[in-house]
């Protein structure tokens, strides 16, 4: 069943730009390390390929300038930091140096096995002296031990026996990656992890590395093993240490080095260096095929609960399995660490996790392994202090505002406008508890963990917005869209901001006699009257409506400004935020992302369906998709409002988005929002699932140029399969008791399977019962 | 007749903060170059006062890091730079230094003689040993000759004979003023100017400096005359000149050593070593007498245009002579060179340019003393390459927009939401020259320079307005008030730009038959069809108003935003922009300074007078004057709306800003913007005065706390003064023609002299009359 799990390219592009793509593509995460794709022979020398590995939210506090020094702008930045690099591994047969970029490649590949969790290449090469090898090298991050790294290197001599001597690293001198021309990157190079210790104990090579200002310390510990008993030695110069070895090769008879690579950090551990030697001895105390089996294991696990598939486009199909494997390898299952824009798998953003983790990521999560959800929240549970300084310094005597982008909490946005302003992160961090709580419906961790959050968010819509001529208002405050920054009423906060006010209320009410919420009220101090002020502020929301245009405003003042038609702008001015200044493109009606769409989609019972149809229409043709996150909310929406053809098209590009390198920008790192966008496109769009306080309901569809596809849902106590095609809709409870679903308007009992004739009934219901929505 | 024109302090404070105020305060300035007064014997070692001089415009390219490298956003930024110190004298009795910290300060003073244009020290003193001296020490900078400043050190020995060794320096090793607390100062210790040449040559020292970037040279050059002769010899080090000499002092008979400094910088001469030479040799072939008197004939010619005079407040009269002085000294006179919030007597907002010339300074000079105020129009003219550079910077691709804050045309505002986005200032910028226009009736001018301004200007509100529902809106610009940022439709902004594109369209009809002008329209491609439009925006330009409150709203959506009452906030968190987050004050009604008034000020016909008062009443009760800028308008607006007693108290704090350091902040420069403020709360406010296309009109009221005032006026060929007391205004025409005069609405003929009963033509007036505006 587990089919179309290997993504391989061959032979191996070498032009720069495609190598630092492959970097990406191929890297190797579990959530905690993330290493990517280096060649560990190197590259020539004067190229400026940054090998790079990373722990998920291992940080170090640098400076940030502000051109002018406002009042609560921020004056330092957490980064996530590059650690020590063990991918280097120099093969010399006899005086000649392995390299892709000498000799003669005969045959390379490079593949991602989705299944077992490893990637390989493949190389066959000729030296110029004529010397033929073959090689294949296996790296795995361990989802089964998180600290541990490996790298299977195998030699095979093909034309000859002789010595080989293999040089095999383990270097602390590293740097961050920088880009001074791309806002969306680290502009200066930047050494921020610098070596304290390096040195030989038992066998193995520790370094261990301090941050220059978040006082935090990494020790990574590398250990080899050997196919065969050669002479080998280690040598530590300069925070680098390396492992030597020289053996005789004979041909037809491979040689196989295993490096293991553990990091461990002292966020997560008292002693590092200690704990790093003890990961390093549990590693070897199994064979490599036992962890092999052990990723197998897990991953076999997790594509049992996340299966997706297309049917009748196997790269479609590949692609989104690519995706929803990405955010298996990316997401951070601790409380310290959460996901970030990129992953693990470059430093793009710096490393730091935004509202992308809960409008976008958490719900593949919420309805595949509820589990990761909930430890994603307990990171923002965890950071509630954090985030009520941050509300403080934002002018706020009450509640909290979640920092727009951040490792630790603390709010990192440097550009506050397109940044701090952006205060409906909020709104998705609530939304996003109050779906794993239709999904989990766990009451007890809702009112230890969860309501803290969504009480002491949705204090902070009552300090921001004011009644003005009986409407409650949200002045001066920055949409998704951060092509239009700094506006009132903009309708997606605004409505996200009710929807919250209104859980909040009702949860406040529903659990009155609830002993421990009573505890949690006398420990936020939150009164009955704030409660009847959150009722009346939801109530009086205001949400901009244009009778003429029958559409949702973007805000107060979008439909006044000139409108920026997409085809007068030349294609290399987008994106538009690298080649307009910040202020022109604000007095324009033109959008970086999805704005007004996305509050259709999460909250599509506020409007008609021909004000939603109409609001598609009008924002569509000023969207210019400048960010990941836009196509893959149009997508669901089209799927939803019946363009199905339309769907499709966006499908493809959101799904190929990182594969095809769409873009252009992969080499810095994948795009896991869009990624998760891609999946929730499937489910939410083309599926149209939804879960709802009353459960589950879907209303399926399928393009015409696929036959089908599939996808699993889990719900409360059950799993469910779901398999649609283009005349029915299949689903099989593979787990749990038997739940309600609601098809196309119409109730279901799904006991074991269900069986449902698609063109009946949407035709029987759709005939009566327009407003589905 | 020239009376009240010393200001004097005694004994000479001595706390930190009180010195550095008059460092300011007594700073001496000619335009051109400008000394804070520095004890020539310096401060207590550890002491961190910053002896500081000056060239109006010299500047140095520093980088500025933005914190998100958005598009356009400035990444160097121009400053003022601190040059060689030439203000240095040791004075050593036997073995003893002259000090204030030490011995004992027998009797002190500090004067500033704004008839002479001199600062005097005068200290009796008694040191550790006994000896007791008098020093009078006198500085200038030179009207007559701009490079030369001069330092004039007497000593009288009161109880010895002796021993005086005087060390003179002259030193090349400087700093930059930084404060990393205050926004409003650079944050960072810069050393800019970097000497390259120190030397000795026919008995004068020459220190010679290059800047890090801008590649700009500047050369001082200080030269000694002595009483008597004495042994003296020159030493050199570390970019330091000493000039030490050593003499018999005699009890009663007085010593007394001449210091010239010349300063010449590249901007203005080809070879400024050459140059500062050249000044030498000029000043010291005059006695320091005939120098001296050559400042007086300046200073006599400028006070005969520009006296001003309260009568019955003394310290009122005082504070008004000093900053009308202040403006004198201040004001660039070439085009190389502007006047800046600080003028030149300390580097608060880096040497910078803004509107503050054109809205608040450059009226006072276009009234007293054209010639200066056509110099700064040059000054704009000469920029207008660069403004055009800018405009095409913020996305525009016709016209001009000028910097918000600059040196050499160049934009140079760090956080563009209050800065850049002041695009108002090209309509300020227009103002002036139609204003200029009014006084001087220059038609030549206008054709040969002003309309090239006028019109390139003009053309950046058709780019960055559009119609709307037949409307003409300007969307996404800040006003005049920095408390709100970003804002469509300000009122002030769409009010000056619609009497902006009235004129410019205006001129273009007029002077079509005009060969010099079909060459202008023919070298800028001016067209009919952007003439037509200027009009029709013009037409249909959308001024804000509230029918319930009948007041005009600042923007579109300042009145549905929070009250901030002014009383809510504890006084230590004033000003606010120290003190909150950009965000939250732009959440707020509450104002930085006046905004919608100072349009109801400059444009008093587009509203009745009681929206203009509804308007004062509502803005008065949220404007925290935060700036500087503010309550002169306030106090003019409430004198013009016979709110006297008001308005005596807003001028009470306006003219005494920095005499009184209200601000607190005056020890890093005069407020120059605030003393034309106060000059025109007199003229404008009291008087009523105001120049229309027309011509002139009047008001004139009298605070009760006076007996009356005076003041001149320059208009066309004549040059008028005005006598006000309680019961009437005297006009004398002191030169020129015959002219009308309107005064409350009725129109005189002004021959010799004008003598106007108050009472009676204010009661039979005023009752037919209500809207006189």
């Amino acid at each position: 069943m587990m089919k179309n799990l290997i993504y391989k390219v061959s032979p191996i592009p070498l032009e720069e730009n495609k190598i630092k793509l492959n970097e990406a593509l191929f890297h190797n995460a579990n959530g905690y390390i993330g290493v990517r794709y280096d060649f560990e022979e190197g590259y020539p020398e004067g190229s400026d390929f940054l090998p790079s590995q990373y722990i998920n939210s291992f940080y170090d506090i640098f400076d940030t300038h502000q051109a002018e020094n406002l009042f609560g702008l921020i004056r330092k930045r957490e980064i996530i930091l590059n650690i020590a690099n063990t991918q280097g591994i120099t093969l010399i047969l006899d005086d000649e140096i392995f390299s892709m970029f000498e000799g003669e490649v005969l045959e390379s590949s490079l593949e991602l096995d989705m299944q077992k969790g490893i990637t390989t290449r493949k190389v066959k090469w000729r030296s110029p002296k004529g010397k033929a090898i073959e090689l294949k090298i296996t790296r795995m991050a361990s989802f089964f031990q998180l600290p541990l790294f490996t790298i299977e290197y195998e030699i095979n001599c093909l034309n000859f026996s002789g010595k080989l001597d293999i040089i095999s690293t383990h270097d602390g001198d590293v740097f961050n990656y920088h880009d001074p021309h791309d806002p969306r990157n680290a502009s200066e190079k930047m050494k921020l992890l610098i070596p304290v210790l390096c040195e030989v104990m038992e066998g193995f090579t520790f370094i261990t590395s301090k941050t220059t200002a978040s006082d935090l310390t990494v020790c990574s510990c590398v250990g080899h093993h050997l196919s065969q008993d050669c002479e080998h030695e280690h040598m530590i110069k300069d925070h680098k240490a390396k492992f030597l070895l020289e053996t005789e090769a004979v041909q037809g008879k491979p040689f196989k080095l295993i490096k293991y690579a553990v990091f461990c950090d002292s966020l997560r551990h008292e002693n590092c260096r200690k704990q790093a030697f003890l990961e390093m001895e549990k590693a070897r105390s199994h064979s490599l095929d036992y962890l092999y089996q052990q990723q197998v294991k897990y991953l076999s696990a997790f594509w049992d609960h996340s299966w997706v598939e297309i049917e009748g486009d196997d790269q479609a199909d590949l692609a989104l399995k690519y995706n929803v494997y990405q955010l298996i390898q990316s997401v951070g299952k601790d409380r310290f660490s959460n996901i970030s824009p990129k992953g693990l798998s470059g430093d793009g953003y710096e490393g730091h996790y935004f509202w992308d983790t809960e409008m976008y990521i958490q719900p593949f999560f919420t309805i595949t392994q509820p589990e990761i959800s909930k430890s994603l929240i307990s990171y923002r549970y965890n950071s509630l202090p954090k985030a009520r300084e941050n509300a403080q310094i934002m002018g706020h005597s009450k509640g909290v505002l979640y920092p727009w982008r951040t490792i630790t909490g603390k709010e990192c946005s440097g550009y506050f406008p397109a940044g701090s302003a952006q205060y409906h992160i909020n709104g998705a961090i609530a939304h996003s508890i109050i779906s794993y709580y239709f999904a989990v419906k766990d009451q007890s961790w809702l009112i230890n963990e969860g309501l803290e959050v969504i009480f002491e968010t949705a204090r902070l819509w009552l300090e921001t917005g004011n009644f003005h001529q009986g409407r409650f208002l949200i002045n001066t405050v920055t949409g998704p869209d951060e092509y239009t920054c700094i506006v009132n009423n903009n309708f997606y906060t605004n409505a996200i901001a009710q929807y919250h006010l209104q859980w909040a209320a009702k949860w406040y009410r529903l659990f009155q006699d609830n002993g421990d919420f009573q505890k949690l009220i006398r420990k936020i101090k939150l009164t009955e009257e704030e409660i009847d002020a959150f009722e009346q502020a939801a109530e009086k929301m205001y949400l901009p409506y244009d009778e003429t245009l029958d559409i949702n405003p973007q805000d107060d003042s979008f439909l006044q400004k000139k409108r920026w038609e997409i085809d007068s702008i030349p294609p290399e001015k987008f994106p538009l935020l690298l080649n307009y200044h910040p202020l022109f493109i604000y007095r324009h009606q033109i959008c970086k992302q999805v704005d007004t769409i996305l509050a259709h989609y999460i909250l599509e019972d506020l409007c008609s369906t021909t004000t939603i149809r109409n609001s598609y229409a009008y924002y569509e043709k000023i969207s210019t998709h400048d960010s990941s996150l836009s196509k893959s909310i149009f997508c669901i929406m089209a799927a939803r409002l019946s363009m199905v053809s339309k769907a499709w098209k966006y499908f493809m590009d959101v799904v190929h988005l990182d594969l095809k390198n769409l873009c252009k920008n992969t080499k810095d790192g994948i795009h896991t929002a869009n990624m998760a966008g891609s999946y929730l496109a499937l489910v939410y769009g083309f599926a149209g699932f939804r879960m709802k306080e009353e459960g589950l309901f879907f209303e399926p569809c399928v393009p015409e140029q696929w036959k089908g596809y599939q996808f699993c849902i889990a719900y409360r106590d059950s799993r469910i399969h779901v398999e649609v095609n283009h005349t029915e809709c299949v689903f099989k409870l593979k787990q749990g008791s038997k739940k309600e679903l609601t098809i196309y308007g119409k109730t279901y009992t799904l006991e074991d399977m269900l069986k449902v004739e698609l063109q009946e009934i949407k035709e029987t219901v759709l005939e009566d019962c327009e407003s589905l929505r």
